[in-house]
């Protein structure tokens, strides 16, 4: 019997159960149910779900599951789920899928879904135009409120947001738009472009994601309706991608600055990992040949005034994370839209005066701590120690600040300007500075060494 | 005459296309271009808003610029606005106003907008109590869909959302959810009980403010209800602060891996910065007393063989910034919920197969470099250069990997073990390592020094 085969093969004792739950939870759940299954049980489970959950579920899967799916189920079945997933999904999925899979499943669908699936396609990665959905309520102009809501009643049930409707012209352009909350509270024989709005947020098919979900969270909008170049309405975009584009992107903005490429995960693969790692981390190593530099002509003074070795690596990790401090304030204020690069001068005043408090703070717990292990004959080394370590501070806010600042003026990622990279270069101006005046004090002071 | 008054005081030649902009752009805008004039110009603009236009642009100014309207505005005018604020918000406000502006504008209030205001101020800061709003759309359970919608058309048009309907029981415990989208698929006659989901995902008053918005993001829900311990619906919390909130948390995990406590902005005053960061820096200059004191014993050993000097700096940063890479990685997926501390096995794992690729590659690249630098008689000390940039690579995914992890087994926050706090403990590790291994070759081999 099937069902006997099913439950041995899924290992369950109540297969009712297991068929009632998975068609009760929320997808998304179910989605994680079945991802965590071993590999041959995957179809099997997926099987037990009826119509609706089954295409719900399906959206909610790893493209990796879906592939799966779409090799281990049948022809009719994977038409149907590919057809009802919206039209922003599928194009997600098709671009992960071999190009003969998504060829033959093209082939398959409706025109009208063919139609905008390859419409979403034909966007750049990461513009507007690729997240967008072409599921949503359109209205011509002249309708009334009463002859609006019927409209949107008779709408597939599928559109990704009923909760606005978007007005436009004969020639498709955007004119207005009005909330469902707007019709429900205007009595039906309203014209809705008495209560339509004309101030429209929108956004065009190349605007970035990032952008997008900046302004959507500005004007707390949960949809955004998407123009083409001759401002003809193609589609919206929906505050659920937003919340994932936005997390999307503090993650890469947090792995840059600590010297990851973009997208590693916690448990991504390890060759991958190491692909993510590895070249900023040689990176890191060549570029620092020029702090190791700096220090290479010195080992002469290194020699006769040992203790250096114990206190240049404190200076080197304060300063380092000075930098870093404000390296990071920046970064954050750039990528969340707090700051533009016209507030660039206002944020180096701001770290400066905050840099000379901190300087004069680090300069006195620099001299404080080198006394603790210089010998008597040493001890005019703290001085110095404690002069670099407040100097350093001052170029450590002072490249925080202006390098990414630099890169987002170059229309470059200031988060490409990663932590290690300005300790780096920290370091070496640091080293330099440091030795150079030690070897001064002692040529001055005429001491042998 | 005033309005010449007004102009003169606001610097604008042509007065009435101020006051039309003002009122006809989004409020969020309009909130902008007050808060950034002059401190005596602000109130002289917010009177140029008419009556609907001012509550929503007051929403959306900055609680100074708030509380000093506020302190400028007639007593009737100020407690309209208050008034009309959503609880959350007005919420908001009162924590940030003196205890006596508030008690005076709480006996001001309705009944009803006090009891709300109460309620939310009773719950702690960060909890879902705290940020949730009073106002939403509640139904009995005996309701056809016909009424249910009557009902909703007869709300308050400030409800936040009137896009799910809660439906109560007679002690006005949750029972189901239906959305706006369904009710009006439906056809006025059914009972909303046969259309209703009772799967509703809630969170209670004290859930934190993360996970609101995690399970928000996990199900994309555009709002929340939220239940008291009794099950009984209090409030719901809606996507717009969700964003805010996931936005928070990413800039603090981001902070402090950088050694910068939560929310510093790119244009906080100096004084603030300095409190944000100072502490941390002086704390971690102590902390290195460990990795200099672990240095300071060697000293003769460094004098013998001053090529230690330029090599050390070398692996210490790259160790460092091995361990900052793992550390940056496992925050980030406990921070978007990617990962639990079940997973630290898996994670570790993958760190040390990982790591070992990465190992092999930098200390083979760190024998290199230290031949570059080191004189004929001090080549041996690449070797082992080599082995100790290898072993800490090792340690570095290790620490980088297990400190989150026990912070967050210890239900503390992962992130307060930031990146300078891990680079520190693996340069006292690292440099204990090498300088031991380098003396006892020295003394093995029998050399002078």
């Amino acid at each position: 019997m099937l069902t006997q085969d099913v439950r041995n093969a899924l290992d369950v004792a109540d297969l009712n159960k297991l068929k009632y739950d998975l068609n009760s939870l929320q997808p998304v759940d179910v989605g994680e149910y079945i991802s965590e299954l071993p590999e041959q049980q995957r179809a099997i489970a997926f099987r037990l779900l009826n119509k609706n959950q089954a295409i719900d579920v399906f959206e909610y899967l790893p493209t990796e599951v879906q592939e799966e799916l779409i090799n281990s189920l049948h022809d009719v079945q994977v038409v149907h789920l590919v057809e009802e997933m919206s039209p922003d999904e599928r194009a997600y999925l098709f671009d992960e899928l071999p190009a003969g899979v998504v060829k033959r499943l093209l082939q398959q669908l409706s025109a009208e879904q063919r139609q905008a699936t390859a419409t979403i396609l034909g966007y750049p990665e990461g513009t507007a135009g690729r997240v967008m959905t072409t599921e949503y309520v359109r209205l011509r102009q002249g309708l009334t409120v009463g002859e609006a809501l019927s409209k949107i009643r008779l709408q597939d049930e599928d559109k990704e947001t009923i909760y606005y409707a978007y007005v436009t012209d004969d020639n498709r352009k955007l004119v207005s738009v009005v909330s469902l909350r707007q019709l429900l509270f205007t009595f039906p024989e309203v014209f809705i472009r008495d209560i339509a709005s004309s101030q429209v947020v929108k956004v065009t098919t190349e605007t970035s994601q990032e952008e997008v979900a900046r302004i959507m969270q500005r004007y707390d909008l949960i949809a955004i309706p998407v123009v083409d170049r001759e401002d003809r309405l193609v589609g919206i975009i929906t505050i659920d991608d937003v919340v994932d584009i936005l997390e999307e992107e503090a993650t890469e903005d947090i792995q840059k600055l600590a010297a990851v490429s973009g997208d590693e995960e916690a448990l991504s693969p390890p060759h991958l990992t190491i692909r993510k790692r590895l070249p900023w981390l040689l990176g890191i190593m060549a570029l620092y040949i020029g702090a190791a530099s700096a220090i290479a002509p010195f080992q002469r003074v290194i020699a006769a005034v040992p203790v250096l070795a114990v206190i240049m690596p404190i200076f080197s990790n304060t300063g380092g994370t000075v930098g870093i401090q404000a390296l990071t304030v920046t970064i954050r204020g750039l990528g969340v839209g707090e700051v533009t690069t016209k507030d660039a001068g206002k944020i180096l005043r701001k770290e400066l005066i905050a840099g000379l408090g901190t300087a004069l703070a680090l300069g006195s717990t620099m001299i404080l701590l080198s006394l603790i292990w210089a010998k008597p004959d040493e001890k005019w080394v703290a001085l110095i120690a404690g002069v670099v370590m407040a100097t350093n501070t001052m170029v450590a806010v002072s490249l925080g600040t202006l390098l990414p600042m630099g890169l987002q003026r170059l229309k470059l990622d200031p988060a490409l300007m990663s932590g290690p990279l300005v300790t780096t270069m920290l370091d070496t101006i640091g080293f330099l500075t440091f030795l150079s005046m030690i070897s001064l004090a002692l040529k001055v002071f005429n001491l042998s060494y």
